[in-house]
C-alpha cells in the first residue's frame, strides 16, 4: 500500500435495480457489506438504491465519490438491456470499456457445460472498464470489477447475494483489507431462544452502562428475529488482543445473566447445534409433523452432512395419516382432538418406533388462518420430544400469522432438542 | 396549478440517520412513501440513507434535485446536534432560515402542557427555511416543511413513522396530489418456471421494441429469482382503460412467446397454483422426499387451506426409510443407487399407495456439498410424478449450492405438478 495514501475509512453502497424500489423489496446486500466493512473499521456513510437508468446510476456514482473513499455497487451486471452498471460507472469516471477475452472464454465455457448455446446478449458480461481488475464469480456469469482510482476505489459486484457475498469476502481478505486503517471494529454475539426481546433487554440493561464506561467501551445492539433474539457487541480498537478480551468478558457476563436460554455464543444456528449434539450423543432423529408440514425436517436437513443424524420421518397433515404413518390410535384423536398433548406424544413415539431412531419429535398445532377455536386458538401448538432418557411435551401459544406460527414451532422443537441434549428441562425455560 | 409547470413524475427519498446504516436496520419510511406516491403516478427513482453529517446530507439533496421532481427527506428534524436536515437543505438550495414565531409558540405550549421546561435546544425545531410552508405535526415536536422550488419541490418530514405517515398522507391529499399529473403508472406481470433469465430475455427481446414503440409504450423489467423468472410490465397514462388494454395485449404476447413455461399472469405462486389445480381435479397429493428433506411438503402446506389437497407423506432421508416408509425394494436401491430414476419412480408410487392419494411425488438427488460423483455430480436430482393419468420422471442438473439445489428441486416438482394438471408434458419443457 502506498504510504502517502490515507487508509479507507468511509464507504458508500449503491444498489442498482428498479425492482428494489417497489414496496416490500429490501436490498439485503447493503447490510452484508456494512457488516463486512465494519470488520475492517470502514464505516458505511450512505447507501442508496437507484433505478435502472443510465443517468441516475451515473449521478449516484459521482455523488458517492464526493463523500466516500470506497464505493461498492451491487447489481446491474447481468446480460440484459437493464444491466447498465458497467456503462454508468465508466461514464462517471470518464473511462472506456473493452471486451475481456478471458472472461468471454469463461462465459462460453459455462454455457457449453450446461449444453446451452450462449445468447449473444451475454457478450455484455465480458465488458470490463479500462484499468479495472476483473473479479471472478464462481456462482454466476457476471464477473465483478475493482477499479483503483488512487485515493479512492470502486467495486462493481453482482446483485444476487450468493454471488455478491463470496466476491465481497475475497475483496475484504485482499485488496480492500490492505487499504483499511489500523483500527478495526471487532464484534461478537450470542443468540437466545424462547425469550422475548423485552425480557432479554430487561435482563441486560444493568450491564450496558458498565460496558460503555469501560476503558475499551463495548457497544451493544439487540435484534429481534423470527424465532430468536440476537445480542451483538462491538469494540473499536487497533489492538486485537484487547478487543478479544473485552468481548469475551462482556459475552460471558451476558451469558451468565441470560442463563440456558442462550444457545450459542459462536453463531451456530439451532439446527447446527441440535445436529451436532445428536451426533455427539450417537443418536438419530425422526420427526412426525402435522402443522409444520415438513419444515422441521427441512431445517434439520439444511445442515450439510445431516444424513449422519437425521433418518427422516412422516408428514401427517391429514388425521388418517397420523394413524397410517405414525400409529396414532384413531380413538386417541377422536377423544382429545388432533391438536392435543396426547396426540403430539403419540406422534413422537410412533415415528420413533417406525423409523427405529433413538429420538422422535411430534408436532401438531393450528397454524391458521382457519381452524382456531376459543379453546384452541390459532397459534396453539403441541411439541413432543421422545428420547431414551426423556419424554416431554410443550404446549405453546405463538402469536402471529401462519408463517410465524410454523417457523416458531420449528424453532421451539429444535430448542427442545438442544435443551434435552444438554441436560436441561426442554419445557421449563420457555417464556 | 401553474399550467406551464410539468407535473411531478419522479421522486426521490432520503432518510437521514446514522443508526439506519447498521446491519439489520431497515428504513421503512421509504417503502411507505413509494407506495403512496405510486397512487399519484409518481415513481420513486432512487432512495438513499445518509449518516448525520451536514455535508453528506447536503450532497444527497443536491444529487436528488439533479434527478427528481420532488425530494422527500425523512428524519433529522429533532432538537439535537445530530439533527441537521434543516441546515443541509437550506445550504443545498442556497436559502437562509428564520425562527417561526407560531411554531415557537406551539413548541412552548407543548412543553407547558406536560409541565416541562422547554430545553433551549428545542428552539431549533422552530427554524423554518425561507419560503417554506410549515407542515404541522400533531404527533411530535418536529414540524415538517414544504419548499416549492417552481418546477421542483422538497418535503422535510419527521423520521418516526407515526409522525411521518400522517404528514405524508396530508401532502398526498393536498399539495402533492395537486402537483401530480393526470398520468398514473399501471403494471402487470407474469412468472416463468423452468427457463433461465437469458432464455426468457432472448425470447422476449423482439417484443420489447414493439412495446416501446407503441402509441402507449409498455416498459418491461425482468427479475431472476430462485426457482422463477418474473416479467414486470408498466404503462403510464391518464386513461385506465387504455392501460388495461395495453397491458393485457403485452401480457398475452409475452405468454404466447414464452409458451407453457409461463405459470401465472395473476401473481400466483407455484404452490398456490399446484394446490388450486389439485383441488379442481379432486385429487389429493402425497410426497416422498429424500434430498429435499421436507421442503416440498413444507411449501405445499404453506398455502392456507392446503389440507384440502395435501395428505402428507414421508421423508426418506436414509436409504433404509425408503424401504420402510415408501416400499422401495432394497434390491432396486442396490442395483441403481438411491439417486436414480427407478428409485424416484418407486418413491412416488410407494408413497401414493401408502397414503392412498391420487398423486404421488418422489424426489431423490444430491444436494451437496458432499456425495457427488463424476457420474452423478452435486445437483443431480430425479423428480418423479405419479398421477392417475401419467407417470413421469425428470432428470435435472441444478447448478448452485445446497440451498439452491434443494429450492430448485422443489420448484421443479411443483412445476411438474402444474404442467401435468394442465395437460402438458411435465418433463419436456425444462431447459
Amino acid at each position: 500500500m502506498d504510504a502517502r495514501v490515507r487508509p479507507f475509512a468511509r464507504a458508500e453502497t449503491i444498489a442498482v435495480g428498479s425492482e428494489m424500489l417497489a414496496l416490500g423489496r429490501v436490498d439485503t446486500n447493503s447490510g452484508v457489506i456494512a457488516d463486512r466493512l465494519a470488520t475492517l473499521g470502514i464505516d458505511v456513510i450512505a447507501r442508496s438504491v437507484v433505478s435502472d437508468h443510465l443517468g441516475h446510476v451515473e449521478i449516484a456514482v459521482r455523488t458517492a465519490l464526493q463523500r466516500a473513499d470506497v464505493v461498492l455497487i451491487t447489481g446491474g451486471l447481468g446480460p440484459t438491456d437493464d444491466d447498465l452498471t458497467r456503462q454508468a460507472v465508466a461514464a462517471a469516471i470518464g473511462r472506456e470499456m473493452h471486451e475481456d477475452a478471458e472472461q468471454m472464454a469463461r462465459i462460453t465455457e459455462r454455457f457449453a457445460k450446461r449444453a446451452l448455446a450462449m445468447p449473444e446478449i451475454n457478450r455484455r458480461q465480458a465488458m470490463v472498464i479500462d484499468g479495472a481488475v476483473r473479479l471472478d464469480n464462481p456462482n454466476g456469469t457476471a464477473p465483478g470489477q475493482w477499479i483503483d482510482l488512487g485515493p479512492q476505489a470502486i467495486a462493481l459486484l453482482p446483485g444476487p447475494p450468493r454471488e455478491m457475498t463470496p466476491m465481497l469476502d475475497r475483496l475484504v481478505a485482499g485488496v480492500l483489507g490492505a487499504r483499511a486503517g489500523e483500527q478495526r471494529t471487532y464484534s461478537r454475539g450470542l443468540k437466545v431462544a424462547g425469550r422475548s426481546e423485552s425480557s432479554v433487554e430487561a435482563t441486560l440493561q444493568p450491564l450496558y452502562a458498565t460496558w460503555r464506561a469501560a476503558a475499551l467501551p463495548v457497544e451493544a445492539t439487540i435484534l429481534a428475529l423470527l424465532g430468536r433474539i440476537e445480542l451483538h457487541l462491538f469494540v473499536r480498537t487497533a489492538d486485537p488482543a484487547a478487543a478479544a478480551a473485552a468481548l469475551s468478558r462482556a459475552i460471558a457476563e451476558a451469558a451468565t445473566a441470560l442463563g440456558p436460554s442462550v444457545y450459542t455464543t459462536t453463531d451456530e444456528s439451532l439446527e447446527d447445534l441440535a445436529g451436532h449434539l445428536l451426533r455427539a450423543a450417537g443418536w438419530r432423529v425422526s420427526v412426525a409433523e402435522s402443522c409444520t408440514g415438513g419444515l422441521l425436517s427441512a431445517r434439520l436437513t439444511d445442515v450439510p452432512g445431516s444424513s449422519a443424524w437425521v433418518d427422516g420421518g412422516v408428514i401427517t397433515y391429514s388425521n388418517a395419516l397420523k394413524t397410517v404413518l405414525a400409529d396414532v390410535p384413531a380413538a386417541l384423536i377422536a377423544e382429545h382432538g388432533a391438536v392435543s398433548e396426547p396426540v403430539a406424544l403419540a406422534l413422537a413415539a410412533g415415528v420413533r418406533d417406525r423409523c427405529g431412531t433413538q429420538v422422535g419429535v411430534g408436532i401438531t398445532g393450528i397454524a391458521g388462518p382457519d381452524g382456531g377455536t376459543d379453546a384452541k386458538p390459532v397459534g396453539t401448538v403441541f411439541i413432543a420430544l421422545h428420547t431414551p432418557s426423556i419424554v416431554a411435551c410443550r404446549h405453546a401459544h405463538f402469536v402471529g400469522d401462519r408463517v410465524v406460527v410454523r417457523h416458531q414451532s420449528v424453532s421451539a422443537a429444535l430448542d427442545m432438542l438442544r435443551l434435552a441434549l444438554t441436560g436441561h428441562d426442554p419445557v421449563g425455560l420457555a417464556r
